[in-house]
């Protein structure tokens, strides 16, 4: 059988290596999909560049839409990222009949459903392994492996230049703006690295994962979303004094009341193994009612680890593009006339456990107004550490870690605990997230 | 649409949790698999306890081979477990044109090839995921998730019992057959627990992996094995001085010389996450030569979690059950005309770094004539601890790392340590696995 032909848009860090591992191991990968797949065609603005990468193996073009119109392509790879020529790119690859593979999170975040919607119509598949955690088959795994269970919640390190930076700041003691630097010299983080340490980016991929385990659409102009660049070193020391590291994670948990989805940076007992993931590297911890906790661990980005997903996909497509679409897996895990319409929860309702940290002037009732704040709110305290003044100091830190309490009241309690005038500091504030069994 | 049909063989823990799941989740299961899934039959020995677990649900009957020709079943779950009676029913559902799910790893680790061409022969699917590490999708991930990659090694803890012995001897100084009765007492060890503890249930779903990543057939009898049941508390605690942990690891990797596939203790970097996985969990590394490391971790054993798997499979049939053939995942990921020849190394030929520990008079010359023997095998040696004898003792333990040796020259080495005068005991000989990215 001739290979199933591939039309390649951008050939930069993830393009290049899609197309180096399908020619690497063409063999084994054509051994286990039954059928050869083939990039035929390549667009890519820089086409000397994309010359040099595929040589005669592939006719290359500026024009991205000759990729999507051309009859000879049954599968288009979109790798260009970003909401808008990405975007109609992919619906004209649809409206042309071509299965769609992506890594584009940003779009599907925020344009998925209506990519989704346009797939169906055309009974086409869209692939996005390669949207969430890179090369760790996550999306496989919630859609299809774990599809007995009732998902109960999902947490992830599923940012490696955050995650990178925190890693280097616990390890070096360095500062936050220190450590980006270097992430940006390593070329870990971007010359513009918002959408990473803003949590952004995290935001994205959480907002698919959130979609496919409770069966809703996809909402990130919803999802609840705080960065890492106001992080310090003191907090990382307390955490750590108190057995927690600090992580960015991206959380999503179905409630009683509605589906929570948000990505901030908590403390995480030092004993969780997701607490012990460092570096670049990504994991995400899934929670269903029947097989308890799994984890899945793995590079969250890079060319090779996310080419791994993108051809996955590949083979997936390869395998069922002529199959009948009931044979499918849907695109959200669950049959799309089947999704719910659960709320996502306004960050205001959410509980967690929270870490609080002030300083305050070193004198007899100051730790008495506080707690009584507390108390008046309903926030009860779990744990607590003063440390005597230094030497010639009057002031001190307060660290607080209160029990699971409502967003609104923590903050209500704040707001009063900084009007106090023994408060010499606004009151840093970071969730804890226990990630029980 | 009506419900797909399943009859269930033996209803005991991991039966009664498949039931239970299907039944609590049967609304969101069926919103993913665009159908429903009832099982309608029923057979155990003991047919008082089937029917008090299924009430009106399901016919119960004590034949097993009742259900498995019943014309209103169209998929088996074979939960029985053995080689015996289960490959029999196996077949016979298999001829009678039912599809196969079961967590049964001995059996087709063993006789796998003939009952997946059996399969083959009707067009059936026989689904596996229960199998291996309970309810971690890790078959799914192999065989689906990273078909991009040339896989290079795979390294699990995927026996929960033996993981749970060796995570409380480290716990709580505690010797081997003190957990061991333990872990009986709780019920995670068997009456007779040889399976567990000697490697031999690892080894089961080591071959089924292997193959699976390797593309070769099933070769059970051709896996090393080693157990656990002869360690002791001192390798545990010199190991730990090194920065190490012991953990059973089932190893299945590819070499330019063959396949290695082997079960044995090994020490493992403590800052490896796999190191770190206590209790009964398992956990699977995998390396693929595009995605780098990944791994999966969750409960390897238990009514719920293994349920979890075994109800995954269900959805998967009952999603593909009507399609083409060709549209279906080979069972082994390779297509079956694709198998490779490719052998099985003998444990001789294994090439792996070593621990070492024995017993020496304290005198001079001991340590020379060691490390002579050494060299002349060609061992080199990476790491070497030796205390001071005890007061009043004359004896003293030598510890030492090898760098990577082939097993072969290894036991030539340890032969002629073992004939020296000096050396008071045999050579305790662990071997050591870096794990690295």
């Amino acid at each position: 059988m001739e290979p199933i032909r591939v039309g390649l848009l951008g050939i930069g860090t993830v393009g290049g290596g899609t197309f180096r591992v399908l020619a690497r191991n063409q063999e084994e990968i054509t051994r286990r999909a039954g059928r050869g797949i083939r990039i035929t065609m390549v667009a890519d603005t820089d086409v000397a560049r994309a010359r040099s990468i595929v040589g005669d193996a592939a006719v290359v073009t500026s024009d991205a839409f000759e990729v999507v119109r051309h009859p000879a392509i049954d599968i288009v790879v979109e790798l260009i990222g970003g909401t808008s020529v990405a975007k109609e790119l992919q619906l004209a690859a649809l409206a042309n009949g071509k299965h769609v593979v992506t890594a584009n999170k940003h779009l599907l975040a925020k344009h998925g459903n209506e990519i989704f919607a346009a797939a169906r119509e055309r009974d086409l598949m869209v692939g996005f392994e390669a949207a969430v955690a890179g090369g760790i088959p996550i999306i496989k795994s919630l859609r299809e492996g774990l599809t007995a269970n009732r998902i109960e919640w999902i947490a992830g390190i599923i940012n490696g230049t955050s995650n990178f930076i925190l890693s280097e700041m616990r390890d070096k003691g360095l500062g936050f703006s220190e450590v980006l630097a270097e992430a940006q010299r390593l070329g870990y983080a971007e010359a513009d690295p918002t959408f990473d340490i803003e949590g952004v980016d995290a935001a994205h991929k959480l907002t698919i994962m959130s979609a496919i385990a409770f069966g809703v659409p996809m909402q990130f102009e919803r999802a609840y979303t705080e960065g890492i660049s106001q992080l310090t070193q003191l907090d990382i020391s307390y955490a750590e004094a108190f057995g927690y590291r600090i992580k960015l994670l991206g959380i999503t948990r179905r409630t009683a009341a509605g589906i929570e989805l948000r990505v901030h940076p908590a403390l995480v007992p030092a004993k969780r193994l997701i607490a012990n993931v460092e570096g670049v590297m990504n994991a995400v911890m899934v929670k269903g009612d029947a097989v308890g906790v799994t984890m899945y661990y793995g590079a969250g980005a890079g060319a090779e680890p996310t080419a791994s997903a993108v051809v996955a996909d590949l083979v997936d497509v390869t395998r069922m593009h002529t199959a009948d679409p009931e044979h499918r897996v849907p695109h959200l895990a669950f049959q799309p006339d089947q999704l719910a319409d659960t709320p996502i929860l306004p960050i205001s309702e959410v509980v967690t456990a929270n870490y609080l940290r002030m300083r305050v002037v070193d004198r007899p009732g100051v730790l008495a107004d506080i707690t009584r704040i507390l108390s008046d709110e309903q926030v009860s305290i779990d744990a607590m550490l003063q440390k005597e003044p230094e030497e010639g100091q009057d002031q001190v830190d307060i660290i607080l870690l209160t029990h699971p309490t409502k967003e609104a009241a923590m903050q209500a309690a704040i707001g009063r605990i900084e009007a106090l005038a023994a408060v010499l500091s606004k009151v840093t504030k970071i969730r804890l997230e226990a990630l029980r069994a």
